[in-house]
Formats: C-alpha cells, structure tokens, sequence
C-alpha cells in the first residue's frame, strides 16, 4: 500500500527508509571490518520489512526480547533465533513448540536454579535446548560475573543434563549512561574482555563453550578490537534517537524514526505549541532527561524534517504535546505554526516510542509511503 | 473465553472486576448525589466490557481521546460521544463520516481560527457540527481563559457559522499535582467556578451555552458542590492507580489493575530480583517520581495481590523489570522468590500501562479469566 505524506492522518510514526537502509549499512560493516557476525536485535523494531532489510544485509540471524517476536520471525522464515531474556521456566512449553517446528531457538540462563529447570524439562520433553549463559560485564542488571563461582556450575548443569552449552553473551547496558568517545572505547573493551574471560574460564573447566556474544549499540560502534567475539548484538542503532545522539554515536541526519503531529492549539502567553502528538504517541520514554541534552519528550523538526533548534516537547498528557520554543523566539507562534500546520518530532528513545503504534509509515527515497505493521504485546 | 491465573503467560495485565466494579459504583453515586450526569472518558480502558459496565451503571455517553475511539464506541451502540482533544482541521472529515453515520459526535476547539476552519467545513458539507468550547480553568494545557477577549468571538464565529455550540467544558489537570483534601477541594471549587463563569458570558452575549462540562478524577471526587454544571468527565477512576492514590483520592484495595510477572533471576549482593515485566509492560510512566510518595515504576504485591511493604520495580529495561526490597529484608531473596515464582505490580499510571497491552486479562469474583480486548493506536 502505498500513500503520500500529506495524506495521512496524525500521529502516525514515520520512518525514513534510506536513514533506515544507511544505519543497517553502517552496523553492517563495522562488524565485517572487526570479523563477526552481527545478529541485531529486532526489539527496535518488531516489524518484518526491516528485519529483512538487517538480514539482506549480511546479519546472521535474530535476537529478540520476547517468544512472540521469535514466533514471527521463525514463521517469515528466519530460523536462527536468540531469545536474550533469561528464561521463565513457564516459557519452556512456548520454547519448545518452536523448537518442535524447526526453529534453532537459543535460550539464556543466569543460575543453577533455572539451568536445572531446563534440563529437568528438556530431559522430559527429550529436548537437547541450546543455551547460552548471561555474564554481567558492568553490574547494570543481569547475568553472572566471570568469577562468580556458580558460573561453571552453571554450565556442568546444563552440559552433564545433555543440553547444548552454546556459549557466553552479555550486554553492557550501561553504555547508556556515557557520552565520550575514550569512555566508550573502554567499556567496549570491558565488555568484550570480560565475556571472553568467562568463555576461557568454561573451556578451562573442561565444557564447551563455542561462541561469544556481546553488543550494545554504543559498545558496538565503539569497540576497536573484538578478538575471541563470534557475535554482536545491537538494536536501536536500525533507527537510532535523541539518547543515542546525545551518546554521541549518530549524527543527526542518522535519525530515521520521528513521529509526524499536527498543531491544535497555542497559548500565546505561554509560548505554547499544543500538537497531536501526547505520550500515547511518543511514549513516557525521559531517556534524555539525565544526559548532556534534555530533550523533553523529543525534539521538534519541520513537516519535512529540518529541525527547529531549541524547539522541543516539554510536557506531554495522553494525547496532547506542548512544544516550546528557544528563549526569545516565541513570537507569532499561532503565524509560524497555525492551526492544522504539522510537525516532525524526534523521540528520545526508537524502541519505546515505535511501541506506541500499530506500524510505522515508512516513507521512501521517492517520497512513497508504505505501511508496515509492527507487532505489539507478548 | 475463561482460564485460571495459573495458566497465564507472564507478563499480563490483570483486571480486578469486583474492584472495577465497585469503582464505577463510587463515581456514579457521587454524581448522582451532585445531581450531574457522568461522561467517563474510555481513553482509560479503550475497552469495550469496561465501557458497558460504565454505561449500566448510569453514565451519559462517553468521553473520548481518539477518533478511532469514538468509531469503536459508536460500532457498539453508544451514540453520545465527546472527542475531548481539541480538533484537528484534518480530522473533520473522519468526524463527518461518523455523524452521517448517525452517531452524536461532539468536538471540541480553543481557538477562533479552528473555530473557523469547522464553519468552513461544515457549511461545505451542510453538516451542523456539535462544538464545545475548552475553558483554562489552571493554566496546565489548553483552553481559552474565562476573561480571554476571544471567548465571545469563538462562540459568535461557531453560532453565526450555523455550528450547534452545545456548551463549555474544562478539565482540572493540575490536579494530579495535589495531595490534600483542601487543596483538592479548592481545586475543584476552581474548575467549576471558572467553567461556570464562561458558560455565564457567552449567555449574557445572548448566545446559546447549554452544557457545562468539568471534570478529572481527583477533583471529581473532590468536589463539595457542583452548581452550574452538567456534566462531569472522569478517566481514571475506573481503574484507579499508585498516583491516585498519592493524591489521597483512592484507598490500596480500590486499583484494580496489576501487572502479573515472572521472577527470572536474582543478583544476590544487590538484593535484586530480576522479573519479566520490564518497561514494554509498565510503560516508562514515572508519575510518582515527584509525588509523596515515588514508586519506581510500581508496587511489589504477592501473586494473590497482597502489598509487600518497599518492594519496588526500582529499575526497568525493555523486557526486565528490577525489583527491590526494603532496607534490611534483602536476605535469602531467591528461596523467598525462587526462579519461577510469580508477583503482581501496581502501576503509576493505569491509562499508561493498560496501553502497553493487546487485552486485559479480566479476574471476575469466581476467579475466571476473560480476555477482553483494547484499543491500540489511532
């Protein structure tokens, strides 16, 4: 199906398919050049025309963050499948139905109790489950740190029960909370150091331990060397946001999701813009509120996307934005932005705000617009 | 369709139908009691049996956020329906096709020049829209002030353009800011006064202002007297949440929505247990983050809904959700909530988090489960 800009209704999120197919380049590349695979993680986007697009550009396979999203991608036909949240064991049916029908579903763990659940149900079931093990590299959130000393037990446990031990992975997540190129580097090299750590630790031991998975998308676009890595996943970066730029690891014109709002109101004493466009459809996504720029709930661009500095979404209720403008410019607003006129906003977060919508309007380089459905809930 | 607590893949948005029954009942006496009619604003729920068990107990349409809202309530038998968000020039065509269906769509505008672009509209199509006009009772959003020079001039343009000017209407968002019964009281006092008075001089301009509309959870249940008004809009009660009850409008067994989630690790030196239910199922809504009292992003209960004093999801990732425990009760966290186990947290802001969710799982007093579906996108 195919439209054009000016006749859609607001809000609707836009995505702009050659920053799209540029950002999937890039990332593409960058792991060519450093030697691995890259397997991108499509919570970002939950939408199959741009998971193909990761997948025509060289990506081996998916990560996904829910069984759903691997239920959609085995049944487009992509078979190698990371769920990169550790497992619930009321999910080992749902696992192992896909399992079932073909799909090389990978699952994760981060203790003894839930490996031998794994094992107790895969040996039930006649199962062999490839798991992978969660190794905390920055002490953001899960995983088990490389001299933990559970983590060879973890890994006897699923290996002795006859599981397949496919390797170590983890996320260093905290790259969200930094913004220089050094500090990046250094975390990059952390992450990957202490991953490959865990992974010799496993073979010292005498287990099995093939492959290494690390990746954020600042990390991955951060790291110099990625020696003793088989794998990177990375998400945001098919879009990037306002955190990531504020991270400092894409360029503005890098930014390919925005949501398009229409003006409804203003308070002239205010200096207020009211749009369309309220938290149901950037989300309550604040991710900029503690970095080097506060973008509110999202910065504000043209209908044609040039962005209006200083222009920004300051409040946000259920289905209206506020947009106010940089100091000194609030004049004539109702002239400059009238009633029915329309905006660009860019969110600060791609995953939380793409959520939001049933599908992104995707707008081609010849100004086509397709629609692309999204997946939302579990 | 019916199932058991146990059989529910986790993470899910459990109703409390007793509680939300009892909720409507709240409102709805105290508006009978007021002596005004009650329009709930569905933008809460976006949920049909919800809707219905609204209308049984008595409300006067229905108020909404979206047009897709109004379609999906019209397809379903209510006919007076209130698209609450000031209209965009753009949607009047989406507008017109539900009323010459035969719904009684109502509009809203704050401005002469929207005001305008509605005459224009309807005249072209011969089409007597149903317009309201948004008073500023506090200063948090839209509407025009009640000494605002253009009130009258808004009024006159939608009166001479032919248009049906039903009345004025306000909404008390600054509510959400308070706390105390006499700030809410006062509050309250306000948005009816303000409201009132504007109804008053566009009837001494000698032009029609029937309906006076106010109304927001916290001031309607507030409100010692409701003199001048005809309507009262409220959203949130239906479900109520931690907000509320920050505000002090509503008591713990009055939230009627939860969020069922899976224990799926732990980080035993933290004191952390790692669940399923991340941000994609609480929402990045961090409304008592500046209230008396800041959740995170929601209350710890047991799985059979009992309040575990300063549990909190204190941290939240896409798909995995931080809990923490009051100071001193970190101990033995993983025999105390093996791997496993299930938990149920009360989010902020009920409206926010319902919208991350295809349905409501809906608990009714036999322990039954139904499916009930919700709206998504616009």
């Amino acid at each position: 199906m195919s439209a054009s800009l000016s006749s859609l209704d607001t809000p609707v999120a836009l995505l702009d398919v050659s920053r799209m197919q540029h950002n999937i380049q890039r990332m593409q590349q960058r792991m060519n050049e450093l030697g691995v695979r890259l397997r991108p993680h499509v919570k970002t986007s939950k939408c199959l025309p741009v998971i193909q697009a990761q997948i025509a550009a060289g990506a081996s396979g998916v990560t996904v963050s829910t069984l759903k999203e691997a239920e959609h991608c085995f049944a487009e036909g992509i078979n190698d499948v990371f769920y990169a949240v550790a497992i619930a064991p009321g999910k080992l049916e749902q696992a192992l139905r896909l399992r079932r029908k073909g799909c090389r579903l990978s699952i994760l763990t981060d203790s003894v109790a839930a490996a031998r659940a794994i094992v107790v149900f895969g040996q039930a079931h006649d199962e062999r489950f490839d798991v992978w093990i969660e190794i905390d590299c920055d002490g953001h959130r899960s995983g088990l740190t490389v001299d933990d000393p559970s983590l060879i037990e973890v890994a006897r446990t699923l290996v002795d029960g006859g599981m397949q031990l496919r390797g170590v992975m983890t996320h260093a997540g905290s790259s969200y909370d930094l913004d220089t190129p050094a500090a990046l580097q250094a975390l990059a090299e952390q992450e990957r150091r202490l991953c490959v750590s865990a992974a010799e630790r496993i073979r010292q031991a005498g287990l099995p331990c093939a492959d290494v998975s690390i990746g954020s998308t600042p990390t991955a676009l951060s790291a110099q060397s990625l020696h003793g890595v088989t794998e990177v996943r990375a998400g945001v970066y098919v879009f990037f946001d306002l955190v990531m730029h504020n991270i400092g690891v894409c360029r503005a014109d890098e930014l390919a999701l925005s949501v398009l709002t229409t003006v409804i109101g203003h308070q002239q004493d205010k200096g207020w813009i009211i749009v369309d466009a309220g938290w149901m459809a950037m989300s309550r996504d604040r991710g900029t509120q503690r970095q080097r720029e506060d973008f509110g709930y999202g910065q504000v661009c043209s209908e044609t996307g040039e962005w209006i500095d200083g222009a920004r979404v300051t409040g946000a209720n259920q289905e209206h934005g506020i947009i106010t403008l940089a100091a000194g410019s609030e004049a004539d607003i109702s002239e400059r932005f009238p009633i029915g006129s329309r905006l660009r906003i860019l969110p600060n977060h791609a995953c939380a705000t793409g959520a939001q919508f049933p599908d992104y309007h995707a707008c081609d380089s010849e100004g086509a617009i397709h629609t692309w459905s999204r997946l939302h809930g579990w």
